[in-house]
C-alpha cells in the first residue's frame, strides 16, 4: 500500500483540515493512502520570506523521518517553502503546489493567470517562475488583498476571487487560472463555473503528480 | 462514472494494447475507467509530418462522437498530432503525451532528456518545446535510430535505451529522462533502474494529468 | 524559365484574384513566373483550426503535383497553414506568409505589430511566434474584429484598419506593421500613407523571399 | 524607375565588383536598377571594430547625398556598420546583410549555421544576433580562418568552406548555411551543391528584401 | 598610484564639471585618482545615432593616448557610445555607463526602470539591453521629454523626475530606478528620499565597478 | 564613519580571516570600515542545500542586530544562501557575491566562465542564474573537484584552477572567469595571469558593490 504525505507548513490546523478534505477524490480503492498533516513548528500562516525559512529544515527533518513509510511528499504552501532541501533530504519524490500548479496550469491553457492571496507575494512569485523557466507564457499575476485568515473565513471570498480571475481573464489574457494559495480549493469548482475557464487548485494538481510517480512504480516492484 | 479516452493515433493494435496494458495501474475503484482505442484511418506508424497531418480530422471527428461519453481525452503520440484542432472540437480537457510528459519531468529534474524513436522526428519535437515555450530546460534530445516496428519487438531495445539514457545523462546532464514515444511503457521501470534517475512514459503521464482534471470536478458536481 | 505557385488555402475566388493583382508589381521581364490558384478542396475562408487542418494535406498534395512546373511556393494564408507537411513533400522552398512577413517586418523595424481579421485568431498567432522564436520584438497583435467576408468588401475597412494600427503604433510601440491576412493587399499603401511608418502585406514579402531563394539558383544552374 | 543602392563600405574594387556581378541576376527589365560602389574612405578590409566604426559616417554621408535619387540601400558588409545611423539619415528603407541573411536563412530551416572569415569576428556576430533578438535558431558560428584576401583569391576558398558548412550540418544541426561575408557569392551555388542545404548569400538576401520594399510602392506611386 | 579616467564625450564643459563634482565621494586617500574630462570633439550633447558615431572613433584615440597613464576608462554617456572599439583599444577594462548602471541596479532591486531624457533614445536603448541579454528584468523606461540643456538648469527636474519615477514604480513596477543620463548626479539622493526605492546614477556605478577593477590587482602589482 | 559588513556564512576561521585579507585594499582613509565576522551557527563548510538552509535565520538575525552600525552587508558564500530573508530584514542593502560576482562578470566579458568547487553545487548555480535572468551569457560552469578544505590548503589548487579554467575560455568560449567560491582570492591575481582574461573575486565584486551603494548616500547626508 502506497502512500503520498501531503504536509501543510504552517500549524493552522483548519487549513489542514480543509486540504485534507479537498483531497478525498483520489482517495480511490486500491489507490495510495493520501495524509494530510500540518507542521507543529510551523507559523499560524506563511506571508513572508521569514516564514519560508522557518519551515525549510523542520519540513526537510520531517521529510527524512517520514521516508520509510512514504512514497512521494508534497509541500502545501504556495511558494514551495524548502523544496529543494527536502529533495536532498530523501530519494522519493517531492512536489511542491506552486511548481504542480503552473505545470498543470500550463496542460489546460495558453496563457495562465494566479490569484495571489496578497501583493506583497507577487515578486516572490514572478522570482520562482523565472527559476523553473515557467515564465514566458504567464498572463498575469493579480492580488485579492486579503489577509490569508480574511480570504479563509470571508464570506465575500469567492465575489472577489471572480474579480480578480475575471481581471485576468480580460484584461491580461489568462486563458487558465491558477488559484495561488493552499486553501481556497472549495472555491475552485464555483470559480470555474463563474469564469468559464480552467481554475487550478494547486495542492490537488500535485497530489494528482505525487499519485502518478508512484502508482505505475508500485505496479512494477509489487 | 467518469471516462479518460485514450486514443493511439495509429491503427496498430499492438500499440494500443500496451497502451491499454501500461494504464492498468490507474484503473482504480471508484476512479474513472480508462479506455483505450486505435484510430482505424490512421496509419501503421507516425513517422513523418504527412502521417501527423493524416490523423489531426479523424482524430477531432472521433474526440466530437465520443465527447458525449467522455469526460478528458489523451492524444497518444509523441509529436501530439492534432491537438490543436481536438481542443477546439470538445469543451472537455484533452492532453498530448508530449506535452504531458514534458510538463511532469520538469515536476522532478532540473533538466529532462528525451529518448527519440528516430532521428528525423527530433527538429519536430524542437519546434514544438519553442511553441510550448518548454525548451530552456531541454538537456538534449537522442534517438534510438529504430524504426517503431524494431523499437516494439526487438530484444535489445532496452539495451538501447540504456545506453541513449546515459548520454543523456552524462554527457547532456539530464536528470530525468522521457521516453518520446508512446509505445515504450514496459521499459519505464527497467530503464529507471539502470539509469538511477526519474524516467517518465508520457502516456501515463497524460492520464495522470487527465485523472486530475476530472475527479475534482466529478466530486463538485456528483 | 522559373515559376512562383503562389497557393490561396481557400476556395474564395475574389481571394485569389486579388492576390494575383497584388502580385503584379513582381512580374518582370525575364523572372519568375507568378501564378496564383486557389485550393479548390478549401474552405470559403480559414477562419477555425479545422480550417487550417481541413487543408493541409490538400495542399501537400498539390505541392507535390505541381512541383515539376513549380521553383518555389508560397501558401498565402496568414496562419501558414500545412506548412511543415508542405516543405516535407517537396525540395523545393515553401513560403509562408505569416512567417515571412514577420521575417520581412523585422528587416523594417524594431518592434512589430499586426493586424489580425479575428480575436480568435491571435493565441493561434501567437503560439506560432513562438514556435518560430520570433515573439521577442511583437509590440503587440490587434484584431480589426471583422468577417474576411467584411473586410473584404467593407467599405470601412481602412478606416478601420487605420484606427488599429494607430493604437499598435500609439499604444503597443510598434514601428512595423504587418497585414495579417492574405486578401489586404490594396489597402497597403494607402495605410502606410496614413500610419507614417512600414506596412507590410505578407503576400508581397513571402513572394519577395521565394524571388530571391530561385533567380541566383536560375542563374547558375541555366 | 526605381534604383537600390548597394554600398561596400570598403575601398576595395575587386570585392565592388563581385558584388555587382553576383547581383545581375536580380536586374530585370522593369524592376529597379541595382548600383554597387564602393567607399572611397573605407579600409580595403574590415576587420577590426575600429574599420567599422571608420565607415560609419562616411556610409551615413552617402546615404543622405544619395537618396534624392536612390529608393533603398543595402550596406554590404556583414557586420552590418553604420546600419542605425544610416536609417537616421533617411527616410528610405536600409538594409543590412548580416540582418538580412539572417531573416531569410530563417525562411528555409529550423537552425542556421554561419561561416565567418575570422574567428575573431565572431564574438561581435553573436552579440549582434542577441541585439537583434534572432539568436535562438543559431546553430553555431563557424571560422574559415583565412584573411579577407586569402578567402577571395584563394584556390581552396571553397573547399574550405564545404569543410566548415559540414561542421555546421553535421556537429551543430545546421538545416541552412549563411555565408558570412560580402565577398563570397561566386562559391554559394557550389557550396549548396556539396551540403545539399540551402546556402544564403547574405547580398542577394539583402537585395531581395529592398526589392521587395520598393517594387509594390513604386507600383503604387506610379 | 592608479587612475581611473572618466571621459565625458560631449565638449560641454558644465556636464564635465558636475561629473567632477558628483565623484568627489570615491576619492579616497591612498585609492584611484579619478580624473574627467570631456571630448572636445564631441557634440555639446549626444541625442541622436550620428552624435553617437561622431564621438566613437576620438574616444578610442584618447583611450589610446591616455592608457599609459590610466587604469581603467569609463565612457561617461548613458548609451555607451564607442565602448566596443574602446576596448578593442586598449588592454584595460572600459565602463559604459548604460552598462554599469544597470548590472548595478541588478544587485538593488529586482525590476528596474529607466529615467530617459528623451522618449527618441527609449528605442535606441531597449535594443542595446537586448544586445546585453539584460532586458528580462526591465520593468519600463520612460522620458522626461525635456532637452539636456532643460533637464540640466531647469529648476522643476527633479519635480519631473519624481513624476517619472513614481510612474515607474507605480505602474511599471520597478523597484529600483536608473536615472538614464550622466547628467542627473545631484538628484540620485533627493530622488531616492522621494521615491522610497534604490536610485541609481549611472556614472557614479561605473566609477565603482572600475575602481572594483583595479585596486585588487594594483595591491597585487604593487 | 560608514561600515560594510561581511559575514562569513560558515563558521570557519581561516575562511573569514582569508576574506578580511583579500579585502584589504579596499579599506581606504575616509571610506567605509569593512568588518568580515564568521556565523558561529554555521557549519564548517556550506557544501549542500540544508547547509544553506541552515544558516539562512542565524544570518538575518545577525544582519537585523548588526543594522544599526552598518550600512550594507555582504554574504560571502557563492550560492548566496539567506540572501531574500536577509534583505527582508534590513532597509540596508545586501550582496550576495554569486549575484555580484556574475554582474560583475558581465562588465568584463561577453561571456563568463565559473569555477566551482564541486560538481554538486553547479545545478544549484544555473538554478540561481536563471532566477536571476541572468543566465543567457553563461560560457559553462565547470568543477574543481576538490572539497572546500582542500582547495584551501592544497599547494596544487592554483594549478588546477589554471587547467579549468583554460577548459572555461578554450572549449566554452568565456572571456572571463568567476571564482565561484569565497575562499580563492589569493588565487585570483596569479590565475588572471594565466589566462589572459579578467578573473572576478566574487567577495570583492559584492564589496566593491557596497561600496557604491553607500559612499555617495553618505556623502548626501553627512
Amino acid at each position: 500500500m502506497s502512500r503520498i504525505l501531503v504536509i501543510n507548513p504552517n500549524s493552522n490546523d483548519a487549513v489542514t483540515a480543509g486540504l485534507d478534505q479537498a483531497l478525498a477524490p483520489l482517495r480511490l480503492a486500491g489507490g495510495p493512502v493520501i495524509d494530510c498533516i500540518g507542521l507543529a513548528e510551523g507559523p499560524h500562516g506563511i506571508e513572508t520570506q521569514a516564514h519560508i525559512e522557518t519551515v525549510a529544515l523542520p519540513l526537510a527533518r520531517l521529510v527524512a523521518e517520514e521516508e520509510p513509510r512514504t512514497d512521494a511528499f508534497v509541500i502545501a504552501c504556495y511558494g514551495d517553502p524548502g523544496i529543494h532541501v527536502c529533495r536532498e533530504a530523501t530519494k522519493k519524490p517531492v512536489f511542491g503546489i506552486a511548481e504542480s500548479g503552473v505545470l498543470t496550469a500550463l496542460s489546460r491553457g495558453e496563457r495562465f493567470g494566479v490569484i495571489a492571496i496578497s501583493g506583497k507575494s507577487i515578486r516572490r512569485h514572478l522570482r520562482y517562475l523565472r527559476q523553473l523557466a515557467l515564465d514566458v507564457r504567464l498572463a498575469g499575476e493579480r492580488p485579492l488583498d486579503m489577509s490569508v485568515a480574511e480570504s479563509a473565513s470571508g464570506a465575500d471570498t469567492l465575489e472577489r476571487m471572480i474579480a480578480v480571475g475575471t481581471d485576468l481573464r480580460d484584461r491580461d489574457g489568462a486563458d487558465v487560472v491558477i488559484m495561488g494559495c493552499a486553501g481556497m480549493a472549495k472555491h475552485r469548482a464555483p470559480l470555474e463555473d463563474a469564469l468559464g475557464i480552467p481554475v487550478i487548485d494547486p495542492t490537488q494538481a500535485a497530489v494528482t503528480l505525487a499519485m502518478g510517480a508512484i502508482v505505475f512504480s508500485a505496479a512494477h516492484s509489487g
